[in-house]
């Protein structure tokens, strides 16, 4: 976008390194420059560290079988550790979110990562995600399903954003596990914590009211 | 700094990628993660291309041993130019600022960087900055030293940034200036173009009051 024309007098080894930096998202073609001139001016190391890693970063990954989060192995580290509790199960839209809610230190269950929302606009429904994944690791987790010796399933919280996508993910999901025996959780949408009732939007505040809890 | 208690779950090659983009400035950690977490989604081509372009960044490049812009060459593509005017000299702080110099279309002469500002606070002092390789080039330019064949050096645009390092600098090198024949220009400091009065600081005030022009 910034282009070739009025940059033209630079190196073309930086102009590569500006282009490519300005394709990654929330990096403008400012910031690109800024970035490809703080390595220009750092030791060849530091690029050459970043360009390792970057290269490096799909190697031999793969998504846990159980859960899709990103692992090393055909079940990812939380799956494996015996130490989280396989009773609880959070339902989130994208990896980043496990990484969000494993920093609260608040939740010891498991995650299914869908990779998405529903957005019919944009072509992605119920198959383009990890719902179905979902459906029959429930099913094998409930009831006389449950694998003898498993800890049987009680709680699906889902955790998709509480937008319009999240929100429908999150009605559709509700209704495909109706039929099991596990109790179906949403998390609480309301005034974030720090923040102001005179500045949150109306639906917000409707979903802090819904969703009032006894003072105690 | 979102270190490896919360993330120590992910692979280790993203944790990698994570913490190599967190170290560029301007990438907090949340974007460091969104950053890793986007090229995990897209084909590996773009994370290889990208590697590539940040290892290969610095090869084969110097600084132009006129202007200290960054070169392929001894000489940049700006100096190098038959078509750019030798005599306008527009002094600026960063490469950075001649990108954005270029993109206005504005000035055809040529640059000088002197990868800095004044800063006592920091430590940097005339030594540290291309300040003598500029008294030298106007020195060899002007008067009765002129090269000849070359054209006269006419004008020295102080192009440094209006705030305290870049004016004290500017101030400095006006002093430094002053004994050659050659006309030393400060670029105009004042209101932006779209900006508001009333948001407008003092200092800014102030200066594009003294700054002011006949209206034609």
């Amino acid at each position: 976008m910034m282009g070739s024309d009025m940059s033209s007098f630079l190196p073309q080894s930086i102009r590569s390194a500006i282009d490519a930096f300005a394709k990654l998202p929330g990096v403008g073609p400012k910031s690109a420059q800024r970035l490809a001139m703080h390595l220009l001016h750092s030791p060849d190391s530091h690029a050459q560290s970043l360009a390792g890693a970057v290269s490096n970063l799909k190697k031999g990954l793969q998504f846990c079988q159980t859960c899709w989060n990103i692992a090393e192995d055909t079940v990812c580290q939380l799956c494996a550790n015996p130490l989280r509790n396989k009773r609880q199960i959070c339902v989130v839209e994208e990896i980043l979110d496990v990484i969000a809610l494993e920093k609260t230190f608040e939740f010891k269950g498991v995650y299914h990562v869908l990779h998405g929302a529903l957005s019919p606009v944009d072509g992605i429904g119920p198959e383009q995600l990890k719902i179905q994944a979902l459906v029959n690791r429930v099913q094998s987790s409930v009831g006389e399903n449950a694998i003898p010796g498993d800890e049987m399933l009680l709680e699906v919280i889902l955790a998709t954003n509480p937008g319009l996508e999240g929100e429908s993910t999150a009605l559709y999901l509700m209704k495909l596990l109706k039929p099991f025996e596990v109790n179906v959780t949403r998390i609480a949408r309301g005034i974030p914590v720090g923040g102001d009732l005179d500045y949150a939007d109306e639906l917000t505040l409707t979903r802090a009211l819904q969703g009032r809890v006894e003072y105690s």
